[in-house]
Parts: structure tokens; sequence; C-alpha cells
């Protein structure tokens, strides 16, 4: 009895102390609520949950909704799409945290609706022998909508300019040198086709050697691979741009609202003298179609142009005489043109919204897109905003749901007056400057490029080194979704955002902000489109988009899944996926590069490689042991101060690249790396573009200029290198 | 029976329950270890431990070592000032982490020791009527060291000039101008007085009139309260700088290396042509002491310079006929000045000294003091340095004992060649240019000005309006301790770091690195020096801090407990002891005195203020949210990446005021709130200069500056507002 009392007592205390001890460790917690939170990673069913909800027939309804109308920078169509953003991010059920509308003063250059710009060929009789069409032909309702704008070249002055006419290829610097060579261009006229050199450089570069006007037209060699007619090959019978299509652009050349340079346009932010404006065309310049060109080219006497200039069409591309053959029923007759373009500033509105972040709500992850297209835009930009919208949708129904709210803050940017010249976008930038460190990464959104060809659909990344590794991973996971129509072969092409071709350039450039930019776009071994036919013209529609570009919408549903899982990952993984012996990679390459080209020539002028190649090798070291710092740490489990710290390393590290002493005269590039270049080498840009001037000139402060350049960038990599480490020896 | 069996097993299952929750939850801890560490915030005891081991012996030792020999910038007895400073930090007891030298290839000014520079009075005979001392008399055998520079105007150009001399006041613009309407100042040698201008504009305000060379010397009525006789009035029988002595100094306007503006200064860094240096005299230059410079005023011919051009000397001052009275030995001679400096880039040392952080390692304070002196330098610099080492002592050997590691790292600087322009510091800010989103706050240290004045004496600390807080905080605790001699009246002195006074520039103009500058300085209603006289001459030495200075080094131990208390503060506490609210306080200041001075007429150009209005307003508003989210945290228990995100938003505060457009002919001044400027008015520099510009010339292209810099300052300080908050709305 006594012993059954004690064991019995025994054994319940036993028990007992045993609850006691379990209740008291999990049951009491005494870790602050906190700890699970600040270590938590990417939900990996989450990322499955967002993948299997986004729909294509949303974003096909998304994209049908937002080219109801063409919507222009600052037109009643562009307030429609505005109305529409703020409603879907405002949505109670699946819109964003908050929405709101940022209004900038840009400055913007439109054609004059009552005065139509003319090109005409005048005989010297003052009979108009030919006149070029003012607006493109019809073929769908689309393009009689009244809000269609007339083909132009925004920026050009406004003028009226009668002279011979001459054929002058790209309209680069060594075309007008060479026609130059064989025809007086004093007071002539010169027609250039689109690629080779930048829109507004044809008219800048033609200037000098008294040229007063210019024509750019696409030759059906550079967009349609040689075809030409609207009966059977082109638009609506195909992809391909009809006769009458016609490029719009802006002609500038550099980006922002070109009245502040490094300011916010706002109300009343000092505006510079419209005098002193650099970079927009200094002579009237207008858009024409092939249809035109062709009549006009081919008339043209002089000597042949060399087979390098020559295009699709079925005729000699002649210099011009100056101006038409003898033969020619233009002989002797000048072309005009009367250009009625008129700056106005405009209020253009980024459309912004935020889903904030739980543990780091001031680390932002950006996400953008511009809104504002030339005509409807189904592509340009309207693909990408109908993918952005389905995102948020999904992404917008979680957080509503209760179901996610992100680590990290993502910011989405609707930009406006992108097609001004990436105004909206960088506008924001001037903005956010001294928020920027900030800021983790720039997910902008194709601008262009979709295309289905189902065995062959390449996806189309561009960014940071540093990226790859992420995307590669989302495009796996998405392309393995084995989707009926996109198969799961699909290759992805790595480039680099070295230029300022769309809304990542302010990013990366001005902010050094870790970007990418990605798209699906077409095989380019089956065509030699510099980029997809209707782009910039009356054609890009959703009839176009949807025929032509992606039937079932099934590569936008892929690209929205890779991006926005990109996205997911980069606002909730413990540390960033960003990888910076990835980076180490390309610097080495360019490295390797720059020596071959370089050194040889740099000993004979006593400039030394070897600061770069120190510097090359630190970060290569230093990137190496910030890998093996997060390879050998239980971060999980590490105090969470070191994760901030880790990911400050990989957030920060493009900014350290930047250096405003690095390209003195370029608006607006700071960032070492990826920097825009003419001498069209895969180094680094500001070397390549210095030797190259250095090589052609001679004069030894160039070759300073070389030197210089090289302890800018030098220092610029040996300071990236720092930043990976915690501190120096 | 039963029911005692009952009672019982209850009682013991409560009782072994109860013991088991308290061992679960108390013995078995599931808090990660480093939850404590991360919210650990400053230990008092740690404070008042590190006050009672700073010994004031320790400091005076310190100065006896550091001031054995003249230790001018990059002499051998510099390289023994590098040596002690690395012997220290690397001592296995009381160094710290780590400690090392960074050396750079920097451009200096030297007299020639064979060819001593030469000031003499030479007759239309040729003969020689007057030679100025070529060195300064001995009172001590310091002064016969043979290391004792010549006194000389570092980056004067050499050069033989000789004609009529002219006094013109301080060589400000204004003063040659007024001069210039009286006498003809083609051809001749100006003599001016320290101060009302920098060194450098003596020179270069003078040479636009055809003046030739300049003089400049230290008027008694400056420095000494009018006190010239070393029989009894001057050192060595007070403080007061004897007949002889000459204030040596760096002639130039910017700061850094001058060949290699912006970059760091390494060894294949390009450097610009010398022609191509701005700033610097484009005359010779020649101090003298007030001996020499008093024969020659008293005998200068001319009308009489006006009172305010009145210096001490028993004579009036006249303008100069030019040249001298015709009733003076002198009547028709000139003045010669003979100038051997010569350039040479030598190899200046930096020396670095590391704690690392226990929590945040890469979170660092810096704290500097330059190391190169004139001649001695016992105020200027081994003052500071002596109250470095002091520091370092007891703060390594708590390291060293294990009892302490802060929180941040701590990086200590010894910087070089700061006499000949800042030079060390500044090659230092720009290598770290890419790291400096890390850096917390430059504590620089006092250059010179400590004195004791037992009742009186002033601490006088200048820095951002964010450390205000923490320096007084400090500075009472230091006063309470009730030393014998400084007593508890101890007094403070807050101002500002507008100029480019000292080492902080770099930090705070280049990098905008929240900075302070604290010393003891003397009871300036007692007298009228300018600064303390033995200020860069022969006389800066042991003796003569030992004796006039600081008897008993109670002031520098007052000193090192101050800035040491500050220093363990910035590096330990949870929440960094920065208060944005004091900002806006003195941005409204600022505001205030905008609107009254400028608005009326700025509102007559069309210039609004609104926008500058608003974004002080925005900056208000944001700094009152910080606070009180701030005080409405328990911080201690939250989420330490909380704390992370105020603390950089304190940290980055003073970043957010850059703007690299606002100086564009300032070099390497960017902070917008900051910026030298010569308006002298208690405003927004960059306003008040252009301003000032604005209204003196009339010009509408001036007009159009102050809107412009009005833009650049209200976004700035707009952006800054918004690193204040989480996200935009």
């Amino acid at each position: 009895q006594k012993k059954w009392e004690i064991v019995s007592l025994f054994m319940c205390g036993a028990a007992m102390l045993t609850v006691g001890i379990l209740i008291g460790h999990y049951g009491i917690t005494n870790a602050p609520s906190w700890v699970k939170d600040v270590v938590r990673d990417v939900d990996e069913s989450l990322i499955e949950k967002f993948l299997s909800e986004v729909d294509n027939i949303q974003i096909q309804e998304n994209l049908k909704e937002l080219t109801k109308v063409p919507h222009m920078a600052t037109t009643a169509g562009d307030e429609q799409t505005v109305q529409l953003m703020l409603k879907r991010w405002q949505d109670p059920e699946s819109g964003l945290d908050q929405a709101w509308r940022e209004e900038y003063l840009v400055y913007l250059s439109f054609p004059d609706p009552k005065n139509p710009n003319k090109v005409t060929v005048v005989s010297p009789s003052e009979t108009v022998l030919h006149t070029a069409r003012e607006k493109e032909k019809s073929y769908t309702p689309d393009q009689d909508d009244p809000a269609v704008v007339q083909p132009y070249a925004a920026y050009s002055p406004a003028g009226h300019q009668r002279g011979r006419l001459v054929y002058a290829n790209q309209g680069k610097p060594s075309d007008y040198l060479l026609l130059n060579q064989t025809v007086d261009l004093k007071g002539t006229i010169a027609i250039t086709r689109y690629g080779g050199a930048g829109r507004a450089a044809k008219a800048i570069n033609a200037a000098p050697y008294g040229v007063i006007g210019v024509l750019v037209y696409t030759d059906p060699l550079d967009i349609n691979d040689g075809l030409m007619s609207d009966a059977n090959e082109t638009y609506p019978h195909s992809w391909y741009m009809p006769p009458s299509g016609v490029e719009r652009g802006s002609f500038n050349t550099h980006y922002g609202d070109m009245l502040t340079p490094y300011l916010a346009a706002k109300e009343e932010t000092y505006r510079i003298p419209v005098e002193d404006i650099t970079g927009i065309p200094p002579i009237p310049i207008q858009p024409i179609g092939f249809e035109d060109a062709y009549i006009l080219i081919c008339e043209l006497g002089g000597e042949a142009a060399p087979k390098e200039w020559q295009g699709a069409f079925n005729c000699t591309y002649n210099f011009g005489g100056p101006g038409f053959k003898p033969t020619s029923a233009f002989n002797n007759s000048d072309v005009k043109l009367d250009i009625f373009n008129h700056e106005k500033i405009k209020n253009s509105s980024n459309v912004m919204g935020v889903i904030k972040g739980s543990v780091e709500p001031d680390r932002y992850v950006i996400y953008g897109n511009h809104r504002d297209s030339w005509v409807h835009g189904a592509i340009d930009p309207s693909s990408g905003t109908s993918v952005m919208l389905e995102l948020t949708r999904v992404l917008g129904k979680m957080v509503k749901q209760g179901k996610w709210r992100p680590r990290r803050s993502i910011i989405f940017g609707s930009w406006g007056a992108e097609e001004f010249g990436l105004i909206g976008s960088a506008e924001y930038t001037e903005v956010i400057y001294n928020e920027s460190t900030r800021c983790l990464n720039s997910d902008t959104n194709p601008k262009h490029s979709f295309i289905s060809c189902s065995a062959n659909a390449t996806l189309r990344a561009s960014g940071m080194p540093s990226v790859q590794n992420v995307i590669f991973k989302a495009a796996k996971q998405v392309s393995s979704l084995k989707n009926e129509l996109v198969s799961s072969g699909v290759s992805i092409q790595m480039g680099y955002l070295s230029g300022a071709g769309s809304d990542y350039a302010a990013f990366v450039h001005y902010l050094g902000i870790t970007a990418m930019d990605i798209s699906y776009t077409y095989d380019r071994s089956k065509t030699n489109a510099r980029i997809y036919p209707a782009y910039h013209t009356a054609y890009d529609t959703f009839d176009y988009a949807s025929k032509f570009i992606d039937p079932g919408f099934v590569s936008h549903q892929a690209i929205a899944r890779t991006a926005g899982n990109v996205l997911i990952r980069l606002a909730d993984s413990l540390v960033l996926p960003l990888n910076c012996s990835d980076y180490a990679e390309i610097l080495e390459d360019y490295l390797k590069t720059a020596v071959n080209l370089y050194q040889n020539q740099l000993q004979v002028k006593h400039i030394s490689m070897d600061p770069l190649k120190r510097a090359v090798a630190s970060f290569r070291s230093a990137a190496t042991h910030l890998d093996q710092v997060i390879l050998s740490s239980d971060l999980a489990n590490e105090t969470p101060l070191k994760v901030r710290r880790i990911n400050d390393q990989l957030m920060l590290l493009d900014r350290a690249f930047l250096n405003p002493l690095a390209f003195p005269d370029k608006y607006a590039f700071r960032h070492v790396i990826w920097a825009s270049s003419s001498a069209g080498k895969p180094t680094f840009p500001g070397l390549a573009d210095a030797y190259a001037k250095a090589e052609s000139s001679g004069q030894p402060r160039d070759w300073d200029k070389v030197h210089y350049h090289l302890s800018v960038l030098s220092q610029a990599i040996e300071g990236a290198a720092n930043t990976l480490l915690i501190t120096k020896q």
C-alpha cells in the first residue's frame, strides 16, 4: 500500500514535472514574438499559389480595356488609363494597400491637328507633284479613331524647308561624311532610314553639313524581311508593317523632362530656357511610310550609294544629284517639309501603388511599366500594363484576404510620358533621389516584344549580372508548369541594361539600383525585323496583338508568372537572391577584353592598367568572401542584423558603382559599368569611348582623359569591392 | 486515508507542475542567444568607468612625446609620429583590434632650406635698407631645432618681385577696390594683415589690379590685444605672440589633394596638369612677423587709410604713395620678394585603427584628428592627438581585457597633411565614397583652442543640430565630476560646421556624414585674439601649452572625457542619440530669416518661396512623426529591424541633404544646409549667395540662378523629410 502510494506519488510527480516542463518550454514561450517573423524565408507554396492564379484571360481583358482608345501621354485617353489603374489598385477586394497619382508638369511636343505636317514634292513651277500620306491607311476601325495622332517627330522644330533630296542611309556621322564627299549637302533635304543611329542623331549629325531638313522612314529590309504589299503580305494578313505605317517617336538624346534636368518637374520648379535644351533636332525632321519613301528614293539621281546603303526597294538607292534623276517626273523638283509641331508644358501622371512590407517596410522592391502609348499601344506598353494589372490583382487579393504580406514593401509604378523620353520614371527617380539607398530592385516590365512561337519562345531578360540567378530560377519554375501552348523548351536570353532603352534607365544609370527587364521576344533566327513591325504605328492594336503576337495570351501569362515569381522572391527572401559572384564574372570578362584591346597602346602612353586589374581582383575576392559568409552562416538562427548587413551589401552593390565624374558628357549616366557607349566593345563603356576618341584624335589631352577615366573606374570598382567587406583589412 | 492520498497526490502533482513550468520557462530557454545582444543599450556604468580612467598626466606625457620635434607633413618628424600612433594602437594591452597606415601621394609646397625666402627693402641705388627676419627669435631650445620650417606661404609661386609697397588692409575684394581708387596698384607689392579673407584670397583678389606680390602679417590688434613687447608682454611671459612670430599656412582655396580632385591620390591615379590648379595665389606671397610689418607700414606714404584699416601700431596706417613717405629713410625704395618655394609630390600617411563592433560591425563611428603640424604643433594638432591617444588607451584596454566591445565599429583616423589643405581626411573620404552610407558620425577632435580659465572654460562644440543633445548630455556628465580645476560652471557654446575649417569638412560637405567638433576654448569676453596667439608659429610648443594653455592638463582631460562619452553613446546606444527635431528647428530659423530677407524682392521677380516653406513644413512634420515613433515604441522588445530602420533614418539624414548640383562653383561642397557662404546671413548658404549676387548684378540670369537654387534646396529638404518616413502617403 505504502509502496504503491510512493510509486504513484513518484509517477504522478514525474509526469506532472514533464508536463510542466513542456508547458513551460513550449506553452509559455519566452522568445519575443518577432523572432519568428524576422527569420522567415520565402514561402514556396505561396509562389505555387500565385503561379496557379495568374490568368491569361484576365490579361487579355486587361489589354482590351487598356487599348480601347489611343492613350498618348496627357491626352483624354491617357486619363482614362490613369482612372483604370487607380480603380484597380484601389479595389477593396483585389487592390493594393494604397494607390495614388503623382503629377509632373513636363515639356512635350505635338503636331497641330489643324495644320497637319506636310511632305511634298514641288516642281520649279510650284506644282505639287506628290504629297506624302498624312495618316496611315485604315484596316480596322482603330485607325479611324480621331485620337490617332498624325505621324510626327516629337521635338522636331516647326519650320518650312525646301531643297533637293539626298539619301543619307541611316544618318550616322559616317553616312553624312561619305555622302558629303560626293554631293554638296548645303540646302538639301536628307532622307534616312531608321536604325544605326538614334532618332534625333539623324538630324543632329546632318545639320553641320548644311542639310536643312530630314525625312526618316522604315525600310522593308529592316522590319518586314523585305515584304511590301498589303494585298497579302503585311498587316492585316501578317504581323508585318503595312506600306503606310509610320514609326513615331521622341527625337531627343537625354532622358527625363528637358526643362528640369536632375530636378522633379513640379509646378514651381525652375525651368531652363528652351534655347538651352541640348540633344534635340536643330532642323525639321519628319517620319514617313515606306510607301512614300519608295516614290522618293527610287527617283533619286546621282551616283549609286554603296551596297550597305541599299534597302529592299526594287531600285538602286542613289545618293541624289542632289535631287531627282533627269529622267524622273520629279526632275529639278524640290522636296518641301511643312512642320507645325509645337511644344507644351503638360500635366503627366504616374500612378503609384504600394503593398507595405511586414518586417522591413523601408526596403522597397519597385515594379514598374509605362502607361502611355503613341497610338493604341497594344504591345508598347499595354502588354506590360495588362500583365502588371493581373499580377497586382493576384497579389492584391492575397493581401486583402490576409493570406500574405511581403517581408519588404513593394512599390508599383505606372509611368507617364515614357514615349517622350522616359519622363515619368525619370521624374520619379529625381523625387526619390535621397531615398534611393532603400530601393532594392526595379523590376521593370517589358516595353514591347511578346510573341508566341510555341516551340521557340525566347524569354529575354536583361539586368545586372547579380539578378541572373533568380530570373533563371523563376523562369524554369514557370516553364515546368508545362502549359499547353508555351512549351517547356523555352530558352532564356540574358542581356545587360547598358542603354537607355526603357524605364529602367533612370533607376540603373542615375540611381544605381539593381534592375531587370523581362519579356518574351520572337525567334531572331526567323526574321530580321529590328523590332516588332507595328512598333509606334497605328497598327499596334488589340486586334494585332491577339491575332499575331500572342493568341490565347499564354506568353503574357508566362511573363506574368515569371515576373511575379521574381518579385515575390525579391520581396520575401530572407537573404536577397542577388549573386555578387556573377558580377565578378562580367567584370573579369570586361577586364580581359580591355587588356586585349588597349594594354599595348596604353603602355606606350605610360598609362598603367594595373589599378584596374587590382580592383577587379579585389572585387572577385570580396565577392567570394561574401558568398562564403552567406553559405557558411546559419542565417535563420543568427542575429537578424547579420542578415540585414548581408542584404545591405547586396542591395547597395550597384550604387557603389556610381560615380558622377565618370561621364561628364552624358546626361544622368553615373554607373561606370552599364553606361551607353558608342565604341561598341564588350568592355567598360567609358574606357572604350575615351580610348576610341584618343586613338582617333591622337591628342595628349585625350590620352589624359583615358588615364582619368581609368582612375575613376578603378576606384569605383575598388570601392564596390570594399562594400562587400565589413571593414578594410 | 484515501482522501489524504488524493490530496497529497494533487499537491505533489501541483508542486511538480509548477517546478516543471519554471524549469521549462527559465531553465531551458528557447530564445536564441542573439536576442539579448541585439536589444542591449548603452551601459552607463561603463561610461562611468571610462570617465574615471581618463588620466590628465597620460595626456600630458602624450603631448610631450608628440611635440619632441617639429612634425610637418611628410618630414622625418611626421614619420616619428606615425610610428608612435602605430605602436600605441597596436599595443597588445591597450591597443585597438587593428591599426595600419594608408599612404597617399600628395602635392605639397615647401620653402628651400638652401635658399630661404627673402623680403627686403631696396633703395634706388640697390642698397638693401632692411631685411625681414628669416626665422623666428629663440626663447627656448624648441625654436633652434633645425627642423623648424622657415615661415612661408605654402603654394605661393616662386618668383622675384620688386615694387612700391601699399597697405591693403585684409586683402578683401572691397579692400583692393577702395585702395585702387586712390593708388595706382600696377606693379605694387601689397602688405595685408591676417583675417577677413582666406589666405590665398589675399593674393587672388590682388592680382587683377596688377599687384605683383603680397606680404601678410598678424597685427597685434587681432591677436595680442595690442601688446607688442617681448620684454615683458608676449611669450615667454604670456600666451601672446612675440614680435617675430609668423603664422604659416596653406594658401589654397579648395581642400584635398589638388592634383587628384575627387579621386584618392594613389600612385597611379591620374593627376591634372599643374597649370589647371585653381584657387592658389597667382603671384608670390610671403608671411612676416609684426616686428617687420611695423617697420614697413609705419614708413608708408600716401593718404591715411580708413579707421577700420588701422591696427595696433603706434603710427597711422597709410595706403602707400605707392611706396614710402618722402621723409622716410625708405623714400623711393622698393620692397623686394625673393620666393624660392617649390612643389613636390610626397608620400603622406593616415594612420587608421579600428575597434570592431559586436552587433553591427558594418556601422562605423569615425573619430579623427590630424597629426601633422607646421612646427611642433603642441595645440594644433597635438592637443587633439594626445587626447585621442588617451581615449584609445582607455577604450583599447577595456577591449583587450574583454570587458567591452562596442555595438558598432569605431574607426580612428590620424590624418596626415591637414595643414596643406585637409588632405589626409579628404583623401580618406574619397576612398570610402562608396561605403559612406554605413558611416555614422565623424567625431572630429579639436584642431586647437584649449585654454584653462578655471571659472570660465567654454566647451565649444560645433556640429549638426541633431548631435547637440548627446553633446550636452555628455558634457554635463563630465562637468558634474566636479574636477578641482575645471569648475562645474563650464558653459557650452554650440555652433555649426558651416565652413571647411578642419578635418570634418570632407565628411560633412562631401559625404554628408553627421559630424561634430569638440574643444575647450578661451573666454572671448576677455580677449579679442582671433585664435590662440601661437597658432602656426614656432612657439606652439609643449612649453607654451603646459604653461599658458592648460597647466595640469585638466581641460584636456575634460575634453577626452566629453568626446569619449559621446563616442561610447554613439557606438553603443540601441537607438542612435541623434535628434531630428533639433534639425527641424534650425531649418525653421533659416526659413524665417530667408523669408524676412528675400521674400518681397523674390515676389517682384515672380519667384515663389512656397516650395521651400512646404519642404520645411514637411521636414518638421516628418521629424515629429519619427520622434513619436521612437517615443511610443518599446524598442527593447520589438523587432531589431525596427530599431535598424530608425537608426538608418537618423544615420542617413545628413546624406539626404546632399545635392551635387547645389554649389557648382564650390569644390566638394554638396550639403545644401552647411556649405560655406560669403553672404554672411544666418540662412541657407546657397540661397543667400545666389540672392546677393543677383541683387548686386541685377542680371535676369542671376535671378534665374536664385530660382534654380531654391528648387534644388526645396527638393533636397523635401527628400530629407521623406527619408524620415517609411513610404510616401
